[in-house]
């Protein structure tokens, strides 16, 4: 089946966006988490959001949840790592799993940190941000993984079943791995290579040979989600109406840039949902 | 004293602006109604509004002003009728009395009538926004008022204790007014004369002289109140910061355009917020 809307992200904006769309009897699907955001519920109070007075993080993030449950809004729990412009529509490949949606809502939020020197350059050239689509190329092989967060421990185990040797660095304390062929290490700071990646250097120094870097997080830089995409430093450039430069996509929230506000991203969601309307309705 | 910044209304974009500069300690004079939004209050039900699950307007905007009390935010009530650009400062003219800020947030709505035909080109020449300033002007004489709400009643009152004869009309049902000198009148389609105001015309075509016509509404069309300020038909026209051409004056909610959404009015408020506090740093 072919989508009316895909939303790639489950903050607050692709939250608004999600239940104006469903109110509209659109057929969406939305990537992300169960649990929503991680951003909102680490949030330790929120005093500015209209509504809600003075509310945790948490329990904020658990009312979302709650709420899109109760308009049977149930988030698919897949990674998107690419997106392609058919013209028409978009295909969207998540987990391995390609999805067609004829508009399309970036709400990835924006990397607190920034990616790692060589990133960009390396993607798809011994980087990936998919363990589930690309693991199987390093079979008895030397990998490093980032994780950005327990939920992706388990991908690392996956990856540690594959793989000879992985050296992990995990962005949040307390990393629940423990596997023999598993070495934790420090923070890593660029991927380096030629046609393929050499190696990674950490931020102490520290030179490691490897094969392959799996980076496994959140927020996947968005020009690199779609080609072509206009962004300024990490933000995605839009206008008035949350319309990228892509026709049929959109943007709304922390990657369109500041302030990081929940008050901001809902809005931007909302308005951005009421344009895809538009969008599609013209169509 | 000079206020840090003035609001011009107490809908969701200029609570949630509120809340944002009330965080930053900022002092701002926050004018429009202690019930907060009309028109929030009489939507039957929001179901796209995240954190608070299908609600009642009314429920909602009771929450709202819950909130704003509970920040020890008290809107002024008071209806601005003027704004004038003093270069580093703006003065507010609210029923009467004058007010400072240094910033200034439109965030007045949307009049979902448009204004009468005349409206625009009589103000001041017979036609006013505030009956405690101009009513004196009419003693012994005949207006014309249109009442836009039950809270306006005392002013109506008030204006019928100076003028000979008041014609009234009312922009909601059963108006509570009753006195002998108030005529209850038609729909009022138009207001016309030369260097003063000569006459109104009712939407059943008749054509009744007076010598003024008090219009006692909330949402005063913006482009009459800020001088210069571009405007795009009943909206004020914003950049992405909520900036408008005027350096000082910002806008957010209906009245910066579609759609009118209770989560854009309160993104746009916020972003707003932000903005201003960047805005009078650098000053």
């Amino acid at each position: 089946m072919v989508y009316d809307v895909a939303i790639v992200g489950t903050g607050p904006a692709g939250l608004a966006a999600a239940l104006t769309l469903k109110l509209h009897n659109k057929e969406i699907i939305w990537f992300g988490s169960a649990e929503l955001s991680d951003k909102v519920g680490k949030s330790e109070k929120i005093a500015n959001y209209p509504g809600v007075p003075m509310v945790s993080g948490e329990d904020l993030n658990d009312a979302f949840a709650a709420q899109a449950k109760e308009m049977e809004l149930e988030p698919k729990e897949a990674r998107v790592t690419n997106i392609a412009d058919l013209g028409d529509k978009f295909m969207v490949l998540a987990d391995n799993e390609t999805y067609e949606a004829r508009a399309l809502l970036l709400s990835t939020g924006v990397a607190s940190a920034k990616g790692m020197e060589g990133e960009a350059e390396m993607l798809g050239r011994g980087v990936s941000y998919c363990a589930t689509c690309d693991g199987f190329l390093y079979k008895g092989k030397t990998i490093a993984v980032f994780c950005g967060a327990p939920r992706y421990e388990h991908e690392v185990e996956y990856l540690a079943g594959i793989a000879e040797k992985v050296y992990l660095s995990a962005g949040y304390p307390n990393c629940g791995v423990d596997l023999p062929n598993v070495e934790k290490i420090a923070p890593v700071k660029s991927v380096q290579g030629g046609m393929k990646v050499a190696q990674i250097v950490l931020h102490n120094g520290t030179e490691i040979p490897v094969d392959g870097l799996f980076i496994l997080r959140n927020a996947v830089a968005p020009g690199t989600l779609v080609p072509g995409l206009a962004t300024d430093g990490p933000h995605i450039v839009v206008d008035r109406k949350q319309a990228t430069n892509v026709p049929g996509v959109y943007a709304a929230g922390d990657c369109t840039g500041r302030p990081y506000q929940i008050a901001k991203a809902v809005g931007e969601g909302n308005v951005a949902a009421h344009e895809m309307l538009e969008y599609m309705a013209k169509k």
